[in-house]
């Protein structure tokens, strides 16, 4: 709650995410007035609808609602407010028209977005992209999304769906990843990955940490755990660690010779292993593409939203289409 | 020589490259008006200067020559008109304010660009990319270049580097690559990548129609010789041809699930290939990213300029920095 003043009234943003629903209300002037978080149903889209909506009035709290902003774990038709396909979220969301019965049931216009896109411009808006032209979200949780900020704008593509940072391939003959391919950053280093190559030094018998850090339950095996074990000095969970983190610098070096943005932003949970990792990133980096950062240089920070970046980064897209900042989207019929 | 109406002058673009400088002149409206072509010389920056002064004076054949585009295979500061890096052409190219030498040879305003931007500048204005808010090319040919359109403009990114399409790592554990780097498009699917396949394949004593199509010399095995023994329906050269498609089509995929182009295109030396490249291509990112392309269908065409995309990209870019269309490149001081 950094802000009580009200006047004029809100913009509202709302995560939906596979296990909890987030939101937040923006005044005017863009702070924070009010946030707030509710479990999200398993029992389908009317009831994760009805979820949606009464925690976002909850957020509201009486405050006049400009305008809303959703953001959501997966594919959605900005255009038509559409959700085309979320595999994380308990229901058939095929073709569900979430921005007309969201915008019904609150009674203001709502915008649709992918989460990692709300994140990338929260984080644009509100964190650490602030001032930038150019900058790249990579947001690496249980998955891996993000998206990219081009000349201050949000990029889009040609349907909405650009800045799927996480499904870039880097091993062509990698893994099986989630989305269908193989070898994407994603399928390689997420945080999955890294418990998945924890376990492994555990049940092949390593010689490690991470044994007594899990009680012996590999059940129990984290990101969070394996950055702890790693952080207390033992070696297997740091070699694990900087693993993941030469595959991350992979995957942004493949980002930043293609944008040459002037900083790379690293969210979602992993990130929590904090300057060990953004240390690894940037060392493969120069490695890999020393040439180019020679002539083009580049900052890898960490993100400054955390788990709030996406309903932050919806509520701002809200806010920024009805004060008509710019015709972003009006190819896209937004 | 399209064109012969020359009211108004013309814009010129000079492409330098390793062992052959092409340079056209367009008329006012766009139409090419004249083309030529010098070898580049072997001496040193300055006679390749001179050379690249000569072609241009003798293409534009006394029509009053509004502003020139030169095109360049290598690292330059956009907005100084320097060169930075070029490591194939003759000379030493560090810092080499070519902008300012040219111009004041050629008594008229010069703007700088890579190659690969030049060449998908040209396809945008005048070739495959016609009538396209976001594509991307990817120039396939000795290396990978190419660029990126987002939203009817080139992107440059934040200091004019962006657009190295080539240098995307697609297999982390793959070869060296010219670059520095490891495993990139450009080191596992170029022209040289094919060669060296099939120069393993004969060398092996693989059965395979290279052998006589090669008269026994492995030194005389190009892209185009491999190409022509696949489409002979030699199963050996169309296995190397079919897994250089296959790598292309990964590259391709981690561009189009960042940039949700609506059209990539393929050009340089290896698309002469064809539609069997093509195919090839199309079937790998079917599979690779299929979940995306249903939400956001993308076309796979050839390149329509062929080896003069980057002369006509240069000109159209001083034609268009010229007639003021776009405040693009404002940030880099054009």
């Amino acid at each position: 709650m950094a802000e009580t003043a009200s006047a004029g009234g809100c913009h509202l943003g709302v995560d939906l995410g596979g296990t909890e629903i987030k939101a937040v209300a923006l005044s005017m002037s863009g702070g924070i007035l009010a946030q707030g978080r509710a479990s999200t149903p398993r029992t389908g889209v009317r009831a994760v609808i009805a979820a949606m909506h009464g925690l976002a009035a909850r957020v509201a709290g009486g405050v006049p609602i400009q305008g809303a902003g959703v953001a959501v774990p997966g594919v959605v038709d900005m255009g038509r407010g559409l959700v085309k396909f979320l595999p994380n979220v308990p229901g058939v969301w095929a073709n569900v028209p979430l921005v007309e019965e969201l915008g019904r049931l609150l009674g203001v216009g709502c915008v649709l977005l992918n989460d990692g896109r709300a994140a990338t411009y929260g984080e644009l808006c509100l964190g650490a992209g602030r001032g930038c032209r150019d900058f790249v979200l990579l947001a690496v949780g249980t998955g891996i999304g993000g998206g990219v900020v081009v000349d201050g704008e949000l990029l889009l593509g040609s349907g909405g769906h650009a800045g799927e940072v996480g499904h870039q391939v880097i091993d062509m003959h990698g893994p099986r990843c989630a989305c269908g391919g193989w070898g994407c950053a994603e399928s390689l280093a997420s945080g999955p990955a890294l418990v998945a190559a924890a376990v492994r030094a555990v049940v092949q018998g390593m010689d490690t940490g991470l044994h007594a850090a899990c009680g012996g339950d590999v059940g129990r095996i984290t990101p969070s755990l394996v950055a702890e074990v790693a952080g207390a000095g033992d070696p297997v969970a740091s070699e694990l660690l900087e693993e993941v983190a030469h595959r991350l610098g992979t995957a942004v070096g493949n980002l930043v010779v293609v944008l040459n943005p002037e900083r790379v932003v690293i969210g979602g949970g992993l990130s929590l292993a904090g300057e060990r990792l953004l240390t690894g990133i940037r060392s493969t980096m120069a490695e890999r593409i020393g040439w180019y950062l020679r002539h083009a240089p580049v900052e890898v920070v960490a993100a400054e939203l955390g788990v709030n970046a996406g309903a932050l980064g919806a509520a701002a897209w809200a806010r920024r289409l009805a004060v008509g900042r710019s015709a972003l989207g009006e190819g896209l019929g937004l």
